[in-house]
């Protein structure tokens, strides 16, 4: 794949090599059972052990508010459920969810099956910028509010939500606060004491650790219910057999993330605002999408007079990978909420494109991409009935 | 620890060689998303179709029935969890689960969640030899049944059920048949045809793949709820991003153990049957648990007059590896409720020790195990306060 250009690393990276030495050693060495009372288990106990460390390193956070999960979707349902099933075995009067309108799937679809069992969740609206704004969720608290969950970053179009806001808005109406900081995490600075939240979502293939292993930060002394029930793992929050090699594998991937936050953030972010400034000099009728607050990584726009899943089957022809979005919501084949919840035409959301970048990209794939993107929008528009338009 | 025996396979195994290799392109060249459209998302999504067909191959099923979970226990919680609420969200009329008193945690948890939840749940009783009578269940039957659960081959002592024949007699009264055969694919046959039932819980670590992987046969054309929300992977029901290495690995150690499966009888059988041969004439005041029908590769013991928990550290600090049965109770600190069940008292309990074998086990292990443990066991009856009785 040498002579390919990946610019999906916000759908999955590549697992650095020292995750992957960290991990080789569970498989076929290390690989007792952690609950096992004999020498075989406690050396992967300790491999645990160790990660959690370095997990809760990264996000300021003790090691003991780390369960590891089998990544962001199961934390983000862990959160969601558990905070809501809590609350109803305590009968609690506080039986409402808020959250956004642009969330990820993983945070949607379990308030929707919450809204099945009688729950109440609302929706907030967000700017054509991607951003909720504050003053609608004040407007939306009441005392029947058990928990807000609203993300860190964006995946689509990488907006930064306010999130240190929202968490006390929430706090002073005496509900809790979640963020899914699946796509922020490693990225940008995510304390969890700064950020003033109660529950954090994180996902290790997307900060290049392995896929299949993820954690759900849950602040000390607070009570959720677990979904995963069984032999009692993860002090009782999550049961099943601990996946050894891979939570070693994330708990590598967070220490390196720390590590070079600062040079992340210069290097791709420095590349990415190139791509930009690339794409508006070259290809006339594109758009930069979102706001200012955003990823390092992200780049979304909108290429007028084409659609965005024609550019991405193009652009893989010549080896280039690219999204128009969300992975998750591929099998779902239906356009992407984010982008209607910020206000787009059907127009504007067909010819929408992400790049996400990482830190294997070079200033010479990026020239390349334009290249490539450039004459595919092109081609792809002589084609289109709108063609005089974007001529 | 190539000094070190293992003889905890019921626990956790090592991962083959062949599995690595398989895992092995999936971290670091092949890191798709296998919902992306490009060509690193096509190669990962082919992956995963070439486990399915292999896991499917082993039990006889069709690919399309095999959804992959984390694991045993998110197994087990998606058949029973999924079955109950989707009967729910149908406004079902059964709405009792019936379950035996020997299962795994990860079976008895999920039912004492829906008990909670208002369901109710028939845990029967077992045998003296861990057996489920036919009877007990054919008595327990009546319409208002939605699921039967009841596990291949018991986690402690070995013991096969007659899940032929009891999932005959839930279908007779219209009722679903979940079994737990984590302890049992890969060791015996495990064709979900002959079998007849609609749903059975694996786990890869048990065969030789690695942890953080497993999968639930659900009969084509038969409904259940998700437990875990979100982009709608696994054909909506199972979602988040697809832990493609694992995944690739439990393939393969599905392919490897359907392969070697009369290989696997013959050898570790043999070696069981060894073992305890040589522990009936060596080891006064011992005792064989369970029933003939028994895994090959499980030995369950009780010796009188010794703590099981003493005995599995002295083992272990002769560089052995054994276990009192379930490492998933350990956590929990409580005594085996399998035992418990078979009607063993206080001191039976006590004394009981799990030895399982794997094909890495040689003779010359375990006639340094009996050495050992024979010596452990008097060294043990002279530190007790019933000395005398088993001097």
């Amino acid at each position: 794949m040498n002579d390919h250009i990946y610019l999906d690393s916000a759908a999955s990276t590549p697992v650095a090599d020292e995750v992957i030495d960290e991990m080789l050693p569970y498989f076929k060495q290390q690989y007792g059972n952690p609950s096992s009372m004999h020498k075989f288990g406690r050396e992967t106990a300790r491999a645990i052990q160790l990660a959690r460390r370095r997990v809760a390193k990264m996000i300021d956070a003790s090691p003991r508010e780390i369960t590891f999960t089998s990544g962001g979707t199961e934390a983000d349902n862990l959160a969601i459920k558990g905070a809501a099933m809590h609350a109803r075995i305590k009968a609690s009067e506080r039986t409402r969810i808020i959250t956004s309108s642009i969330e990820h799937d993983a945070v949607l679809e379990p308030c929707r099956y919450l809204e099945n069992l009688g729950l109440s969740v609302t929706y907030l609206p967000v700017a054509g910028d991607g951003l909720v704004r504050s003053s609608d969720l004040k407007s939306a608290m009441s005392n029947d509010v058990s928990l807000v969950s609203i993300m860190l970053a964006n995946n689509e179009v990488g907006t930064i939500q306010p999130v240190k806001e929202l968490a006390g808005i929430a706090h002073q109406a005496g509900a809790l606060f979640h963020t899914d900081a699946v796509q922020a995490v490693g990225k940008i600075p995510t304390s969890v004491k700064r950020l003033g939240v109660d529950m954090m979502s994180m996902s290790s293939h997307k900060l290049n650790g392995p896929k299949g292993v993820g954690a759900l930060y849950v602040r000390s002394g607070l009570e959720i219910a677990p979904i995963i029930h069984g032999g009692g793992q993860e002090s009782e929050l999550r049961s099943g057999t601990e996946n050894v090699p891979n939570i070693a594998g994330f708990g590598k991937a967070c220490e390196l993330a720390a590590n070079r936050m600062s040079q992340y953030q210069e290097q791709v972010s420095a590349l990415r605002d190139y791509l930009i400034e690339k794409v508006a000099k070259e290809i006339p009728h594109s758009r930069l999408n979102g706001s200012q607050d955003r990823i390092p990584n992200n780049a979304h726009f909108t290429f007028f007079g084409v659609n965005g899943e024609d550019l991405i089957i193009k652009m893989d022809e010549h080896g280039i990978a690219t999204s128009t979005g969300s992975a998750c919501s591929v099998k779902k084949q239906k356009s992407s909420h984010v982008l209607k919840a910020m206000g787009f035409s059907y127009e504007e959301i067909s010819g929408s494109l992400r790049l996400s970048l990482g830190m294997q990209n070079t200033k010479d794939e990026i020239d390349r991409t334009v290249g490539v993107l450039s004459s595919v929008v092109k081609e792809l528009r002589e084609l289109s009935p709108f063609k005089r338009k974007y001529a």
